[in-house]
């Protein structure tokens, strides 16, 4: 089963903001057994439309516009894709009380240009819209169906989850895809390719997708084989037990979950808090950590301290082992760690000292150098990491070699 | 002047990754005077890079291939644009060289499938790749420029800045692009566009785009008018002036800048230091702040207090404040701020406080309310702020807004 999406909009291409809906709409597709070889953007130009959908025609089964259903000008979706088709636009009554209704609650009045939102193609199915103005249509031609999608994502999502996929996998008789998934933490994703290809190769009925992170690897399974359930998750699991078997405790997931979120479950499970002391990244792992809805119940909070005074301002560094040792060092690390432990009183105290670049670096501790340091009941520990990439990388796998390291610890 | 960008790769379809190589792509185009009107991302498949390559070359004059060079089976876009054009491919000796001199110097021993990066479709000019193994080709065919480029943004990237943009320039004659950027912190985005559309629409000649994110509205204004670049900047300018006359001192930028960095250059100017006291961000402003380099000269650390007692233990907020006013009012907000300006010593004490959602609101204080404080030498202000979204939404916000407020107050 094969779909085609077009984004429209001119402003998709002119300005410097990856398209979204996209990548949403191609994976929740998969997810119903659908594939995407092909996704396209166009600006709200009537060609550029007719020739997209002129070549999704010949093959698709399903093809999603999304975008270009608004009441301004510029929004012509509606009118080119009924065009191409040829297919008249009448005015929908229900479409247009609904419009009058909001339009009024706001005070507004109801121009000519919002009136165009009620206009339908001829034998088009209407997907009402929760959440905006615009309903979605659904135009059923030959064995193909167009659906023209509002381009909001706050529209578009819940449509889609909603109304959308129920009416393809009904109209299309479409199976969910068998899956798994694998994530992975705290090593080298230049690695473990090299590491997992000769296991996950040896599949062929398994298509892997390996999506790479700063210090966060995903691989994606798919079962591409017969139409078989029990085979398909006996091969699935099989496969996922080899990868897990190679790469030990680096696996923090077996769904699609971010760090933060496993080792926020961990700490409540334990019944244990956690404290930061973070000086090259700056609070990046305090926040990672309370980006989490509910951190409040493990999280009690964390200095950040860029200067060597505030070191031991803030958090009972010893100015001497400063001084012998340097900023970035495992001994200020582990003072840290237990400066933040003892000022708030967490059962885990992490710190993170290093040097992020582009300055900084010197022979003996590169840009990338970073030590972490644990203090917890049983005592204090640190590690030493030299991690490539920009600033900005550094800081992002510093962040989370410090989460993977909690969360290997209450494993 | 027309360009159609083509990124080649499944994964690119299959994986919850947006594609952003076509964005930085349309946007260097467009700087040198060429449009974008539609860009494909199409899979690893002979059939869709044809079709696509196809439908381009009906009216592009530069099309852009990036992806499908690398040595795996997958990688087939050399073959099939080759094909399509009807163009033998030759092992070309140089690229050859170059490829046994890497891989020996890795160790590595060169396949078959590495030998396919040296095959060069003939005619084609070789783009070298300071930064991979898979050089870039330019193949001029009738009128049209097609490029074939590397995938990895860290090859891409300084081959088209430093090869492919002067390569069309000279060939295509094309001429820079004359624009300008404003940038507006502070407003609600939704009444910005209401504000300023009067202003920008009574200009036909010059083109307007908005790209609203998160407390941030980025405006960019092209000129579309006649051959004239005195007349040109003389309407931008004429523009940009009445748009800035309606925004006041919400404008921080005339160029595209990010809000923490002109935060960190006027306290660098004033020679003046910051600190942050943290609940609801959790760790988001210090951590946008020293996403910057050199941060440290006028970032000395903060605190980031989750729990009532941290807000007590960590900044010396008043137990009896928390208790008559709740951790989410303007007088915690102004002892948080001073706080962490007395233990830090810094010039200003920045504070936010807040409700982030999803939990924790009520009829009083809903999810969104939020205070910010700030403590500097003249005494402390506070502010209550009421921020949609969701919870990473309202943290953003948050965050700009604090920072937004250190910049108005000194400017």
């Amino acid at each position: 089963m094969r779909a085609e999406i077009i984004a429209v909009g001119t402003e998709l291409l002119t300005t410097p903001r990856s398209e979204s809906n996209s990548v949403f709409l191609a994976r929740k597709l998969r997810e119903i057994g659908i594939e995407t070889p092909r996704k396209w953007v166009v600006a709200d130009r009537e060609q550029e439309i007719h020739e997209a959908l002129g070549l999704a025609l010949k093959e698709a089964d399903v093809v999603i516009f999304t975008g270009g259903l608004g009441p301004t000008r510029d929004d012509i979706t509606r009118e080119a894709v009924a065009g191409f088709l040829g297919l008249e636009l009448h005015e929908d009554p229900g479409i247009m009380q609904r419009l009058r209704k909001r339009y009024e609650r706001f005070g507004m009045e109801l121009t000519d240009n919002n009136r165009r939102q009620a206009l339908v193609p001829e034998g088009a199915t209407v997907i009402s819209n929760q959440n905006g103005t615009a309903p979605g249509l659904l135009i059923c031609h030959s064995d193909t169906l167009i659906f023209l999608l509002p381009g909001p994502p706050r529209e578009l999502y819940p449509m889609v989850e909603e109304k959308v996929l129920p009416l393809i996998t009904k109209l299309k008789k479409t199976k969910p895809l068998w899956l798994k998934t694998v994530k992975i933490a705290g090593e080298a994703e230049s690695h473990v390719d090299a590491r997992l290809s000769p296991i996950y190769s040896a599949y062929r009925e398994i298509d892997t997708t390996i999506l790479s992170s700063p210090g966060i690897i995903t691989l994606h399974f798919y079962w591409k084989g017969e139409d078989d359930e029990s085979l398909a998750f006996q091969k699935l699991n099989e496969l996922v037990g080899k990868i897990k078997n190679e790469m030990g405790g680096s696996v923090y997931a077996e769904v699609d979950r971010e760090l933060p979120d496993v080792v926020g479950e961990l700490l409540q499970e334990r019944e244990l808090t956690l404290a930061t002391a973070e000086s090259c990244t700056g609070g990046l792992v305090s926040k990672l950590v309370t980006d989490i809805a509910g951190s409040s119940q493990y999280f009690v909070g964390g200095v950040v301290c860029y200067s060597n005074s505030m070191k031991v301002e803030l958090l009972g560094v010893d100015p001497s082992t400063l001084e012998r040792h340097g900023a970035v060092s495992s001994p200020v690390a582990a003072e840290m760690a237990e400066g933040i432990r003892h000022r708030t009183g967490a059962s885990i105290g992490l710190s993170v000292t290093g040097i992020a670049g582009p300055g900084g670096g010197s022979i003996e501790k590169p840009v990338g150098t970073v030590f972490l340091g644990m203090a917890n009941e049983k005592g204090t520990e640190t590690q030493e990491l030299l991690l490539p990439g920009d600033r900005l990388t550094v800081r992002l796998r510093s962040a989370r070699a410090a989460l993977d390291w909690v969360r290997r610890s209450l494993s």
